[in-house]
Parts: structure tokens; sequence; C-alpha cells
């Protein structure tokens, strides 16, 4: 059966290439149940592997021909085959962290073939310290960012002691799904940042009055949440070529420094990034003198929300945060990005929804966006990278009791934005996925010291 | 700087689809070099990719565009990203020869991506022997599978001493290779193998004279060398997933076979492949009456090749070869595989060159022929499966002091083909690499059993 693929969806087929590579991942890290042997890793393969009824959702692929007009559809695979998409690999020794952050930035280099159904899904033995970790990848035509990290989460249970729990690609899951994420998708749901993404492409495909907004934004012509953003080196053309690095923080140590500091979590987020792109770019004789601006996705009220959604659901905005990186001082850092938040805040209150839909697509969709505009190159950078940090459980999960005691994203850079910052928080620990263009930003991993380094220094300076 | 591909590649190309991935593979395995660490798989993995300047060979990349005029030409991959093509992998727990063919079986079912240069290598650790594997994958557009598999052999040594030595796609090494492997093609060369494909798919492009003598042959309206092949379950439409099985025998065993009665070591090989396909098929209850005939690639003499050839070098033809499948006893079989061959050697000797070329095109290229000249489902089968012998180094070799112990080739199933053998010899040993479409094929694994079985059951009946 054909069914056809929404605008969203089409326009990450039609975006993707080479260079860009449309897929989001994510790294998950579980401790064996108690008892488990040297096997487990691929006693959790085979359970991931042996499900009785994939959900349809894991069994179409796109699909255009002379028969579907041109147009791209979703069909279903005829030789689906289970063991092309769940795979087991270990890591070579010594079985660090490192290796498996080299593992999965390669895996997430390559993409998916569109012959098969769109994901895949690795177990991955061979960690020194014992754990498990799962690498999945899916599509963004599939799934949109937040969905495809809340797969794995909506399988996964509280009980330690729950077994037969179903893979995320089981057709069972589905059910329970629908029904477990309802109240989830109610605080930050994704149907509505797609629709707005489905509206924000179809009026890049003809240049209406919504497409003339969003060039406004780009060049800088309507509010203050609109900043300057310098050149970097972030901001060039990038290959497929991906590196991966990770690292998570007890969320006390960030909640102690906006404690000290009258600023949020968020806020201490966005500075630990600013300070370690800082030290980063220093390091490379790179640093520009006008601070880098990131473009950080935002929840929406529920006033603003109503404004922007075209189906009464929540919405997603983006802020443009400068992040005072031209500051040698982490404090002041850390102030300069705490104003320009709440300005940005402020100022989406005030635009109309066309401005906010314009600002969310060009946040979410800027590889849509980009050549269909033919943004790129054009102008200088819209801002310099994205930062985004999305909400995760805040207790224990555990998947037929294997603990979960780490999920690290893995989100799409793309030309013109060759690193990616996404976090996420889970279990009282927030976890950095930094993802970059491998040639584009070189020595990627050496932003994880200077991310440490920088919450050290704002710990130190918010110390009474 | 574009470059026309050749006809065969192209043939190759345009013949290649999910179903029939095509690229040619070879697993190699490695002992470390005494007082080798623990980190001696990731030596050799940076060895491997370290490389200062890669044969243009390993840039090029398939391009077709309207500036091409829907031509395929190479061009150089101006994103050339060697960890792309280099990549280092480990084994799952327990890292038996079991898993390590699991890994090489799935590799082997990916297609490689047009639009980067078609050729991977995989240095595998985590065989709890402590050996180290090399699988290597290269698209039968970039070169054939006989000189796939001697890519590896010509940067080998048998000096176990030697250090310094390039990878095999390091451009160090052509310079080498042109050298060295001149005199090994004047005994088996691939360029001719090559272009007599290239006639024949260029004939089944213009259905001339060519084309229906091959049609001809198919149809079994020719001579001798034609046999009635029975339809059986590896003549059917196959899937992209691949099964791997691989293992190797004394050659002197074979030898004292073949001695004890009159026959060649190659009749010994037909026949233990014979015997095992025959108690496959018979544990499926799908062994069919009439006897299964193998397509038996053959080297031609001075005389046969000369009017085979078109530029004077030597060439390959093929041998339909009757594997007496219908009966029961080892040597009985043995004994039709050697006169079968011998007719079809002698019968070669009587045939014209053209129909030697459509034989060898037949043969060697019937994933190009299939589709183009429409032969598929139409006709029963020309013949049952591929069983390729091709002859390897007789001497222990060394890469930098890591000694070669085992190299074990992965070829390719076509539509109606789908389990292909192809063995080599090296070192005093005879290996057989055996690759199907996992779901065409099941339970591939046991016909290694099957071989071993049929090797102690020629020698128990060979004994005097």
């Amino acid at each position: 059966m054909a069914s056809l693929i929404d605008p969203t969806g089409t326009g990450f087929l039609l975006a993707e290439n080479r260079r860009m590579p449309m897929h989001v991942g994510g790294l998950h890290l579980f401790e064996k149940p108690e008892g488990a042997g040297r096997d487990y890793g691929r006693q959790m393969y085979e359970a991931m592997r042996d499900v009785e009824e994939v959900a349809p959702l894991f069994l179409k692929r796109p699909h255009r021909s002379l028969a579907t007009a041109g147009q791209l559809v979703w069909v279903d695979d005829d030789q689906f085959d289970i063991e092309h998409h769940v795979r087991h690999a270990a890591l070579p020794r010594p079985g660090r962290i490192r290796e498996l952050l080299d593992l999965a930035g390669n895996m997430h280099s390559t993409r998916l073939a569109r012959e098969r159904p769109l994901w895949e899904a690795t177990v991955i033995e061979g960690l020194r310290d014992g754990r498990v970790a799962l690498y999945t990848k899916t599509h963004h035509a599939l799934v949109d960012g937040i969905s495809a990290m809340r797969l794995l989460q909506s399988v996964l249970s509280t009980d330690r002691d729950r077994r037969s729990m179903p893979a995320p690609w089981d057709a069972r899951t589905v059910v329970r799904r629908a029904a477990e994420m309802e109240a989830e998708l109610a605080q930050m749901p994704t149907r509505t940042v797609r629709s707005a993404l489905a509206i924000a492409s179809e009026a890049a495909g003809l240049p209406g009055a919504l497409a003339r907004t969003l060039e406004k934004g780009v060049r800088n012509e309507t509010s203050a949440i609109s900043l300057y953003a310098p050149r970097t080196i972030f901001n060039q053309r990038i290959t497929g070529s991906r590196r991966f690095a990770a690292q998570d923080w007890p969320i006390a140590r960030l909640r102690g420094v906006g404690k000290a500091t009258g600023t949020t979590i968020n806020d201490v987020v966005l500075a630990m990034c600013s300070g370690a792109v800082r030290a980063y770019l220093e390091e490379l004789g790179a640093l520009p003198d006008a601070p880098l601006v990131a473009m950080v996705p935002v929840g929406l009220n529920a006033k603003q929300s109503q404004a922007a959604s075209t189906d009464g659901g929540n919405a997603v905005g983006s802020v443009m945060c400068q992040l005072g990186t031209d500051l040698a001082d982490p404090v002041d850092r850390l102030i300069t990005i705490h104003t320009s938040m709440a300005t940005g805040k402020r100022a989406l209150s005030s635009m109309t929804p066309a401005q906010i839909l314009a600002m969310s697509a060009l946040g979410q969709a800027p590889a849509i966006l980009a050549p269909l505009l033919r943004v790129e190159g054009v102008v200088r950078p819209p801002y310099n990278l994205v930062i985004s940090n999305v909400p995760g459980p805040r207790t224990t999960h555990h998947w037929n009791g294997a603990k979960l005691t780490g999920t690290y994203p893995l989100s799409i850079p793309i030309n013109g934005m060759a690193l990616n910052i996404t976090c996420t928080s889970y279990d009282g620990r927030l976890a950095f996925g930094l993802i970059g263009c491998r040639r584009t930003v070189p020595h990627l991993q050496r932003l994880l010291t200077h991310l440490d380094d920088e919450l050290s220094a704002l710990e130190r300076a918010a110390a009474p």
C-alpha cells in the first residue's frame, strides 16, 4: 500500500544529500541486569531482533516512480530483513567511551539507503566497564528529532523487575506508546513543530508573504530577536563525515550555579556551551571579535502557542541567543546569555503568529529552507550554531532489567552550520551530544574538556 | 577529471540493484607479529588508514549527469574521506569464526554508496584466537573478482621481517603492483575476461549474431557443453541479504584423493561441492532427481585463448559441469565430474571463437546478460550454481610482519543463482568461500560440515 509522505518528510528527503544526511541518532548506555553473563550483549541484540511483528512505521520505505507521478510515497518493503536494521557490533580495544563515540560518529556519517525502511539500531558490546550501548538512527522523514529520542524511552520502564518488554519497533509498542506518550506530548508536542515546518516549507516553495517574512528575518531587518552573527569556521560548507562527542554532568551542579547567579539551568547549559566554544575557537586562533549567536528552540506558552499553532496544540519557537563569546569572564557570559534569552522570549510574545512560525521554521528546518530560499552563501549566517535542550525522564528507567545509565542525542549538522549541540536530561544528569562535520570542526572532542572546565569555572565564580 | 567507464564496468553498474549488489569481497586472516601487543588491531587499522597518497583508482566515483549526456563516467571524489573507506571494527563475544562470518556476511549485504569511491576495507579485531581479520569490499565496476583477490596479495611479502609495506590503496602500491603483477597476469589475466564481457554486453545491447549464439546456448540448442539443469531452490529470485561461510582444507588431502582416483585437485574441489550440495538439498527435501550443473570458469590454452581474445592475451572460458548429485556414492560423483570437465574442456577446443566468447560471457557476467537478454524466468536455468577455483600464492606471505593465515573470497550471487562457491589456494590450503542469499539459501553454514564430511568420505573411499 502506498501512502503520501507529508510535506515535511518530503522536504527532508529532498533536502538530503551526501553532505547532509538527514537522520537523527541516539546513543543509549545500559548496565547489564544483575546476574547477566558475558553474552548479555548478544541476548539484548536477539531480543531487539526477534520481534514477532514489526510496527508499520518501520516497514515502509520511500518510493518515487512514474506511477506515483514523481511524488514521493511510502510503500511497504516487501523484502524487509530485520537483520539489516537491527545489528550487533562490538568496540575495538581498549573499549573506552572514546571508541564508542568514534563508532557512533562513523555510523552517523553514512546515509540510510532509501531502498529500505529508513532506520537502524545497533547493539554494541565491548565497553570495558561492561555496559552495553544501543545506537539508533532514524530518518527525519520518519520521525522528528524529539520523537526519535522518545522512541526508546517509550518502551522503558521505571520497574527494574519488569521483563518481556518489547523493542521500540515492535508492533505491540505502538499501542502502548500511543497511550503512554499522549500525556507527555501535551507538554512538548512534535506534531505541531512538524505542521509549522510543513507550512514553512510550502511557503518556501511559493514565495508568498511567509517566505518574504523569512527572508527579512534572515537579513536582520525585523526585530531584536535577530542578532548580528559573525562568520566562524562553523559556518562553512560541510562534508558528510561526522565526529561525535558526548558527556553528562549532574544537574545539581548546574542548578547550583543557576541558584547562585539568578539564572536558569538552561542558561547555564548555554553558558557552558559558550565558554567551551570560545576556548575551542581561541585554541584554533579562530575566535571572531563579535560574539557568536546560537539558535535555541524554546517551548511557547499557551497564548503564544495558540497563535503559532495551526491545530490548537502547543508549539516551539526559536530564540536567537547572544553567547557573549567576546567576554573573558564566565559569569559575564552567563549574565549576557540570561539577558539575551529573556529578551528573546519577550520578543517572541510580541511577534505575530506568522513571525513565530517563520522563526520556528528557520530554527527547526534550515536544512529545508536554506536550499529552497537560496539563502546559503548569499547573506551572512543567521546564527552560528544550534543549541537545543530537550527535557527527558527524571527517574531511572530500565529495559528488561537493564538500567539505562545515559542517553545522548546525535542531531543533524547542515551546510553552513557544521556544529550542533543537543542536550537532554535524564535521571538527574544533563547529557550533551555534540555532532559536527569531521572536516570543518577539527578535534571536536576537545569541546568536552572545555565544557567541563567551564562548569567548574562557573561553580568557582558563583561560590559564595 | 572525468573519464569514461568501460562498457563492462558500466554493465555492472547498470545491472546492480538492491537484490544484486555488485561488489566482490575478500576476508583475510592475519596472525599478529611476534611481540605485538593487544592493540595490534588498532595499529594495523592506523597503518591501513594513514596513507600519504591514495592511488587514483580508489579516489574515483561514478557520476552521471546532463553534462555527461547521461553516460556514466568516473570523477574524482572531491570530498574523499579515508575514514569512510578504511574502518575499524570488532567482533561481539565470543569472537569465534562464526561471529566473523556473520559480520562479513552483513557487510557484504549492503551496497556501496555511489556518491563515494566504490570500496571499503575493515580491520576486525576481537577474534578469540588473537588473529586480526581484514574484510575488503570492492565494486565489480572497479576491479573484477580475480583482481580484487589479488589486490591484497599484491602488497604482501614472503619476507616476514619486512616492514614499511604500503596498504593496497597506497599510490606507492600501484607502481609496485604494475611491475610485480605483470608476470602473474600473463598466467591468468583478467583484462581479457573484461574485454570478452565488454563485447558480450555490447552484443546483448544490439541483438546481433553473438546475442543469438548466447540465446541458443541458454536454450541448450548448441553443443554437448550445455547440459540440462534442473530447477532448484538456488534458482529463484534473490534478496540483497547475504550469508557467508568459509573454511579451508590442506591441499595435500585433496591431492591424495586425486592421485588415488586419477582425477585433478579441481575435480576433487567440485566433488566436495557436489557432495555438500547434495547432502544440503537432501536435508531440506529439495534434491532434484536430475543432477545439478555447475558453471566452472577454466583457463584456456594458448590456441584457444588466442582465438577468444581480442588483444592477444589469454582468456577464460566456462565449462558446464555435471555434478552427479543424483549418485549416492562419492567416488561415482567424482568420476562423473572428472568426465564432465574433460568433455567440457574438449568441447571448448572445438568451439568457434564467438562461441567461446559467448560461453565466457555467460559464465562471467550472467548478471549483466540476464536482464539485458531477458533470459531470467523465461527459460530453465542454464546452470544451477557457479563454482570457481582461482589459484593463489603457494608460499606464506606477510604484511608488515603479520602472517596471512587464510584468505577467503566473497563473490556475487545473482538473481536465479542464489549460491556462489569461490575457492582459492594459499600456502598449502584450499579455501572455500560460500556466499548466498540469506532468504533463498537457509542454513548456508551447514554446507561447511557437508564439505568436510565429503572430503573424509572421498578419502575413505580412495584409501588403498
